[in-house]
C-alpha cells in the first residue's frame, strides 16, 4: 500500500498528551471562573451562513475568512465569537432573559498568514453581559474583577488590566476640533508604546494634525499616575464636552467599584493611550499585559458597545465584554516556561500491574478506585516487568500498584509511590483512600507558575 | 441600516441556554467517566488537509464532506475522530506511550441530506486504546464496562450492550465456503432486525447463495439465549475454521471479563447479527441500544481493529474503540423527555438584588458566595422590583439574595428560596455555606432521567 506522510497543517496546534491536560486545565479553569460569576455556557456552530458572518461586511476580516460552497449554501467558518453571539441574540431574542450573561468557549478560524506563534485555528474564550435596550455601569466594573478572578485562578500574578473609556477620548478630540479624524489618530496614538512620543507626534504631523494640537495631544495622552490622579488630571477638561463629561463620570464609577469587587490596585490603571482597533466600542475598554512580557500585547480585550447585533436586529442592545485568546496565550507561557509541571499531566493516578494471568483482582481494584474518584488503568499488556515499568515512568503516572498472588491471597495490594520510591502493602480501601488524598493535595497547584 | 434576518444554518443543533446547560453537563459526565479509566484528553484540529482525511478514500464520505481551499490549499474538515486519530499516532508515534489510551470529544461535519434529528455538525465523544504491535484482548473486555459506566452515570438504565466478534463471523462463512461473499451477507444479515428472518433468506438467495447456506446462516443467526447459552452453542462449530476457533476464544474471555468489570448480565448480550459497517473492524464488535427504543439504533457503536493508520505508516497499530454521537442522542432524549429537569440549568445560584445605590456591599457578598462556590450573580440593572424578581424567575434561579439599609445595618443578607418561597435574614456567611450545601445536593442527580 503507498503510504502518505501524516501532517497537520501549518498555523493549527497540536497537542501531545502532557501539554494537552495542561491547556484542558486551562479551559477548565475559565469555566469555573466564567460559572462563579453568572454566566451561563453557550455553543453555536463553527459554520454559518457567509452572508451571516459577513454582514458587517469588509476590511481584514473578508480576507482572511474560510469561506466555501456546499451545495447552493455560501458558507463560512466563523473567525470570531461575537458575530455568532450577535445572530444568537437576534435570533432568540424572545427568549432570552435580559442582561443576558453568556461565556462561550470554542475554536475560531482565520487564514492569517502563517508565522511562529500565531495561530488560524484558535480558542477564543468569551464572556458578554447583554442589555435590552440599556445596561448599567456597573457590568463595566465587573469586567475587569472577572479578568482579574480568571487569571489569578489560572496562576498569573504579574499582570495589569488597563482601563480607558472611548467617551473621554471622544470627547477630547471633539474638544480639539478633531472629531472627524479621531479613529486615525486613535490609531496613531495606540502605537506610543512600540515607537515612543516623539514618533507619534511626527506621524500626527504627517496626518495633517496641527502643531498645537499634536502638542496637546501629547499632553493628555501623558497623563499618568495612580488611577486617582489620572482622574483628577481629567477633571481639569471637564465642561468643555458633554460626551467627555460622561465618559468621566462612567471611568469615576468603574474605578470606584473595582476596590468593592477585590481588584488590587497595583492589577489595574487608567491609561489614557489604549482605545482598542474595533470602531464599535463606545465606552470602557480593557487591554491586559503581562508585565514581564509587554512585547506579547494584550492577552485579554474587550469593551462595551451600544449595539451588538444591529445588522440583524432593530432591537437596541448594548453590552460589555472581553476575550481571551486562550491558544495563543497558551502558547506564549509554554515558550515562557510558565507551565506549571508540578501538576500531574498523566492520564492516570495509578497504573494497576496484575502479577497473575486472571485479571480479575486487579480490575475488582481498579473498579474501587475508581469509585473513590481516583483514576485507575489496568495494564493487561504481556510484557516484562521492567517494560511495563518503564511505561509508568515514561507516562509519569504517580503511582503503581502491584497485585500478585501473595497480595491477592493477603487481601493487599503493593502500592509505589513513584516519586519517593516507598512501596507499602496495604487493604484496597486505605489504598484508594490514601492515593485520592495525595491526588487532591497534587491538584491544588495553578495550571500557570511564574518564574521567580 | 438594511436589515439582515438572523439564521442558523439546518442541521446545526443550537440550543437555548436551559438545554444547553443540559448538553454541558452531559459532556462533563462523559469527559469524567473517560477520565477515571486513565484516558488522556486529545484536541485535534477540526480542518485538515483534503488529502489527509481522504486518504483510505471513497464512498459515503467523500460526498458527505466539507471540502475547500484556502490559497493553494486544499482542505477539508474532520467527519469523525478516527482519521484524525489515526494521523496524530502516526505523526507522533516517537513521543507516544503505548497501548496510547485517549478520548476526545469535539464537533464532526457531515454534509447529509438535512433531516429531523440528523446534523450535519455533531459531537463525536470517542475512546480508543492503540497498541503498538499488538494489544491484550483484556482491553476489548474493558470497553463495555466504560460504555456501561458512561451511560449510568448519565443517569440512563435501559440500555443493552451487544457484542459480538468478527473473526468468529468471518470463520463461519469460511466454514460456508462464503468467504468471498462474507461482506455482502453480513450487511444483508444486519437488517434483521428491521425487516425478518423471512426477508433476509430471500435477499441472501438472490445474491446468490444457495438454499443449503442460507439455512445454515440463518440457523446461525438465530443462536440466542444467555450468554452461556450463545457459547456454549457456538462451541458445536469449533475445529472447523482457525480464525472461527479465534474468535471464540476472544469472545469467551470478553464475556468472563465482563462481570469482573461489574457489567450486569442484563446490560451485556452477545448478538451473532451484528457486524457493524465499517470494513476495518477484525475482532471485537459493539452496539449499544435503548432497549425502550430500537428505533433509534445504536447510541454507542465501535469495535477492535488491527490496523489503525495503515494509510500513514508501516507501523502496525491495532486498536479497540467506541463513539457516542452525543449530539444524536441529546436530541433523542429531550424529544422522549428523558432530561432530567430536576437539575439547575441557570445561570446562577443566586441573584444579589442591591436595594441602595451603592453597590459595594453586594458586591462584597457575590464575593463571599464565589468563595465559597456559589455562582453568584449581582443584579446591577436600574429596573423595577418585580422586575427583578421575575428576571430570577425566568432564568429559575434557585436562590434570590436582598441588601438593603437595613440588613447592612445588622450585617445580614436575606436570603429568598424561590422554590419554596422561604425566607430568611442571615449572616452571609451562613447564607454562602446553606447555599453551598443546598446546591451540593440539588446537583446529585444524573443528566438523565428515563421516564418510569
Amino acid at each position: 500500500m503507498e503510504r502518505m506522510k501524516p501532517r497537520t497543517l501549518s498555523g493549527f496546534m497540536e497537542l501531545l498528551p502532557a501539554p494537552q491536560t495542561q491547556f484542558e486545565r486551562m479551559l477548565e479553569s475559565l469555566r469555573r471562573t466564567y460559572a462563579l460569576y453568572g454566566f451561563t455556557p453557550l455553543d453555536t456552530p463553527v459554520i454559518e451562513s457567509a452572508e451571516i458572518l459577513l454582514a458587517k461586511g469588509g476590511g481584514e476580516t473578508e480576507k482572511q475568512i474560510y469561506r466555501f460552497t456546499k451545495g447552493d449554501s455560501d458558507l463560512a467558518l466563523r473567525f470570531d465569537l461575537t458575530v455568532p453571539l450577535a445572530k444568537y441574540v437576534a435570533l432568540h431574542y424572545g427568549d432570552l432573559a435580559f442582561p443576558f450573561r453568556r461565556y462561550q468557549i470554542g475554536k475560531v478560524y482565520r487564514g492569517e498568514r502563517a508565522q511562529r506563534g500565531r495561530f488560524r485555528e484558535f480558542y477564543q474564550c468569551d464572556i458578554d453581559v447583554i442589555g435590552d435596550g440599556k445596561l448599567d455601569i456597573s457590568n463595566e466594573a465587573e469586567i475587569p474583577s472577572i479578568i482579574y478572578h480568571a487569571f489569578t485562578s489560572l496562576g498569573l500574578e504579574r499582570f495589569k488590566i488597563r482601563v480607558n473609556n472611548r467617551k473621554i477620548l471622544t470627547g477630547f478630540y471633539e474638544m480639539q476640533g478633531l472629531a472627524d479624524q479621531a479613529g486615525d489618530i486613535m490609531r496613531t496614538v495606540d502605537k506610543l508604546d512600540k515607537i515612543g512620543p516623539d514618533k507619534v507626534k511626527a506621524l500626527l504631523l504627517e496626518e495633517g494634525v496641527s502643531q498645537e494640537a499634536a502638542a496637546e495631544i501629547l499632553r493628555f495622552i501623558a497623563i499618568t499616575g495612580s488611577n486617582e490622579e489620572v482622574l483628577s488630571a481629567l477633571e481639569g477638561y471637564r465642561g468643555r464636552s458633554q460626551v467627555f463629561d460622561q465618559g468621566l463620570e462612567e471611568l469615576g464609577a468603574v474605578v470606584k467599584y473595582l476596590s468593592a469587587f477585590g481588584v488590587p490596585e497595583d492589577h489595574f490603571a487608567v491609561d489614557l493611550t489604549i482605545a482598542r482597533g474595533l470602531d464599535y466600542y463606545t465606552g470602557t475598554v480593557y487591554e491586559t499585559v503581562m508585565l514581564d512580557h509587554p512585547e506579547i500585547g494584550s492577552i485579554c480585550s474587550g469593551g462595551r458597545y451600544d449595539n451588538l447585533a444591529e445588522y440583524y436586529t432593530d432591537k437596541k442592545l448594548p453590552g460589555v465584554g472581553i476575550s481571551i485568546g486562550l491558544t495563543r496565550l497558551f502558547y506564549v507561557l509554554g515558550e515562557q516556561g510558565y507551565l506549571n509541571d508540578g501538576l500531574v499531566t498523566a492520564p492516570a493516578d495509578v497504573l494497576i500491574l496484575p502479577m497473575t494471568e486472571d485479571l480479575s483482582s486487579a480490575i475488582a481494584f481498579a473498579t474501587q478506585l475508581r469509585q473513590a474518584g481516583v483514576r485507575a488503568q489496568v495494564y493487561g499488556e504481556q510484557k516484562k516487568f521492567k517494560g511495563k515499568m518503564s511505561y509508568a515512568d515514561k507516562l509519569k503516572i504517580p503511582y503503581v500498584a502491584f497485585l500478585g498472588e501473595e497480595e491477592i491471597a493477603q487481601g493487599v495490594v503493593k502500592v509505589k509511590d513513584m516519586t519517593t520510591g516507598e512501596q507499602e502493602a496495604m487493604a484496597p480501601e486505605k489504598a484508594a483512600e490514601t492515593i485520592a488524598q495525595a491526588m487532591a493535595l497534587r491538584a491544588q497547584g495553578k495550571p500557570i507558575r511564574e518564574k521567580g
